[in-house]
């Protein structure tokens, strides 16, 4: 695996195109999965395990954007830097290809697809990564194209290391 | 604004392409946004209202993960059928355009794109939604073109309304 510094030491340089990256894990279970959904997305295949049975999923599934939750997590936690981040304008193809149930177990995949110098602004770049959730069966389940705005090294630090 | 059936009573048929709805409205407080980030987004600007200050944003603002889950809420209290909504295979061109701020109440504006039956299955079809979220200042803070797969009405209750 390429290498990578740590997240309190990363800046947009670190994010070499064509790198890829993977980390994890995290789990979700059924009271969570439910939890979210009664706030955010009440689907009953989402919030109720007995009528979840009778839906085309045949049992609870965790909602899309729970399933974005967890991927964030892990990107947060192992990806992006913890001192240069300055924010997402969004991103592009988020998708949801097969269901998240309780007692999966999720990994990242992360290919650094695009880092671009800013034009307007030469302490920073746009860093485009395409990530890929994949649960214990190694399974993509999610995946999404993200834009990250990346602050360049400070001038000073360079020789850090 | 066009007519829509209840959501309990609201099937493929009844997403009209371009057909612009409006719906709302949901609030956000700062104990929710640090809550949300803590567990999937733990990034300064989201978690801690003093750093956040300092941050590029100038103050606590949700996580878009965070915004994505109260559009979607709107979402399904008031625009996705009840009866009908077979799950999303995803979308595309989500963008964050503006923060989200303690206080902020937003609002869902929806126009329908494309509503496409299906050629496999000839029970339900594909709709697009352009999907805009509005703050209380009327400007738009985030937007998703999504889609979803809904059940076309049964032949048998083709008659109700």
């Amino acid at each position: 695996m390429p290498f990578l510094r740590p997240i309190s030491n990363r800046y947009f340089e670190d994010y070499v195109e064509g790198d890829v990256h993977s980390f994890g894990t995290i789990g979700v279970g059924a009271d969570e999965i439910v939890a979210f959904a009664k706030q955010f997305d009440p689907q009953t295949f989402h919030t109720d395990p007995e009528a979840a049975k009778r839906s085309p999923f045949g049992g609870l599934i965790a909602s899309g954007w729970h399933t974005a939750g967890l991927m964030t997590r892990l990107f947060m936690d192992h990806y992006l830097s913890k001192v240069a981040s300055l924010g997402s304008p969004g991103g592009d193809e988020l998708r949801w290809a097969k269901p998240v149930r309780p007692g999966d177990i999720l990994s990242l995949r992360v290919t650094v697809l695009k880092a671009v110098p800013s034009k307007s602004k030469p302490d920073r770049g746009a860093v485009t990564s395409f990530v890929e959730v994949i649960n214990q069966d190694s399974e993509v389940v999610m995946t999404f194209k993200v834009v990250n705005i990346i602050a360049k090294r400070p001038p000073a630090r360079s020789q850090e290391t």
